[in-house]
C-alpha cells in the first residue's frame, strides 16, 4: 500500500479486529494526525463496582494511539508501548478515546490520548490520559494477507 | 474488611468483573505479593492479523497489577496507572500475566508484570512487560455493596 | 503551611535544591495549575554528541511535574513516577519544561509536561513529552525543617 | 563500527558525556545484556530535604537503560523513552542503577532498570524501578565524529 487509509478503510481495519468487535468499538474520526474511537458503555465492560474496567480504557488508548499514528505513516502501525494514568472511575454512556500525533519521526510516532466518558446529556469527563509510541511493521507476515489499508 | 482475601475470595472478585468474564480470565495464583492471571487465547481476542490484540495484553497487565497489590494491602486496590512495552506479537494457547509487588508503601504499591504466551507444548514466550502503581480506595462508594474480599 | 506558595516562594524552593542549582534551572512561571522551568543549555549538560543529555530532559520533566502539582495542592509535592518519550535530539539555547495539571484528585495529581528547546531566534522545538503523577507527602520528616512554602 | 564496545570503550563513551562527568557517574559493569552505573551521592545531587533529587534517579535510569541496550546492539543506542516509579526517598553513600535487556528486537531493545542506594555498610535499598525502550540511531550526524565504540 502506498498511501494512508481513508476513514472508510480505517473502519474496515477496525472491523477486522475481533477484539474490537467484541468490545463494540467504532471509529468516529480518522485523519490529519488524529483518531477517535468510541465504545458504548455496556455492563459487560464493567469491573465489579459498576465502573468501566481499567482494561477497557487501556484497550481504547492502545488502539486510538495506533490509529492516530496510522494517519501519518505508511505501512502497518503497531503500538510499541504506552503509559496510562487513570484519573477517576469511568462511568457514563459512551467511552471516547481521542488520540493525536505529537511527533512523526522516521521510525516511530509518538502520540497522546485522552480517554473520556460521555453521559446521557453529552457532558464529557476525562477519565484517563495516555502517551505512547507506535512503530511501523515490515510487510505483513507470511500467511497473513493484508487487510484493507495494508495494515 | 480487615484482612487480605484468600485465593477463593480473590477468584470471586474476578468473577464479579463482567469484563474479565467476557475475556475468559481466570486467577491461577494469588498471595504473598504475587498474582497470576491467565486467559485462553481465543479468536475473539485477536487483532486483524491473528495475534492477540494489544488491548488484551494491557487488560491482563492492568488486572494482574491490581490483584498482586491486593495481596499486600487492605481495602480496594485500584490500578492508578501503568506503563507497558510490547516485545513481540503475541500468539499461542494461553496468555499469562504474572505480577509481583516491588514495594508496598503506605499509600501506594508499585508492581511489575510479565505477560507471556504459552504454546501447545507449554513453552512460555514473553510478549510484554509492564510496571505500575496501585492505590487503595476509600470504603466502597455509596450504593456499591462490597464484593467478596471487600474490593 | 495552609496555602499554595506564590512564585517567589516557589523560586526559593527551587533555589534550595542543590541539584537544580547545579543544572542552572530557574522557575519562570508558577500558578493556576502550571509551572515552567528553564535551563540555559550549557556544554556541561550535553551527552557525547553535543545534544542535551536525556537525563537533563528527564530532570526537567520530573521537576516541572512536581512544581505544577504544587500549584494546586497543599503540602509537599513529590513526583511519584512519570513516563517520558524523547522526540528528537535536543539542541538550542534554552531548555524549557512546561507542565500542567490534568487532574487534581484527593490523593494524587496527574500532570503532563512538554519539554522543548528554544534557539537563538526564540523558535521553540518540542523535544520530549511526559506525563506523571505527583503525590503529597506527610509533614516534613523529623529533622528536616520545612523550606519556604512548606515543601 | 562492527562490534559492541567492551567495558573500557564503554567507559570512554561515558567519560565523553559532559553531563555524566558533572554528576560523577561511573560505569561499573557492561556486557552480556547488562550495565550498571554508580554515582557517589554528594550534596550537590540533593533536593531540598537532603534526599537525592528525583532527576538524578531518572538520569541514572535513562543512562543505564541506554548502556544496557548498547551491550547487545550495534550502532548508537539512544533511549527512546522510559517510565520510572519512585519507591522511597533516596539517601545513602552511592546510587546504583542496574539495567538489563529484556528483549532485543530488530529495531528496538526493551530494558528494565533497578535504581538503589547503598549505605555506608554496603546495604542496598531499592529506590526506583524503570523500564524503557532504546533504539539504534543511524550513523553519526554530519559533523559529529564517532566517539569510542561508535556511539
Amino acid at each position: 500500500m502506498t498511501s494512508v487509509p481513508d476513514l472508510a478503510q480505517a473502519r474496515e481495519i477496525l472491523a477486522a479486529q475481533p477484539f474490537s468487535d467484541l468490545l463494540g468499538a467504532r471509529l468516529v474520526s480518522f485523519g490529519a494526525g488524529e483518531a477517535t474511537l468510541e465504545l458504548p458503555i455496556r455492563a459487560r465492560l464493567h469491573q465489579q463496582h459498576g465502573f468501566v474496567h481499567g482494561g477497557v480504557l487501556s484497550y481504547a488508548a492502545d488502539n486510538a494511539l495506533t490509529f492516530a499514528a496510522g494517519t501519518v505513516g505508511v505501512g502497518r502501525p503497531l503500538t510499541a508501548g504506552f503509559a496510562i494514568d487513570y484519573l477517576r472511575p469511568a462511568t457514563g454512556e459512551i467511552l471516547r478515546a481521542r488520540a493525536a500525533v505529537i511527533r512523526a519521526g522516521r521510525t516511530r510516532v509518538v502520540c497522546r490520548c485522552d480517554v473520556a466518558t460521555i453521559d446521557g446529556d453529552g457532558v464529557e469527563t476525562l477519565c484517563a490520559v495516555a502517551q505512547g509510541t507506535v512503530s511501523f511493521a515490515l510487510p505483513p507476515d507470511a500467511g497473513a494477507p493484508p487487510v484493507a489499508g495494508g495494515w
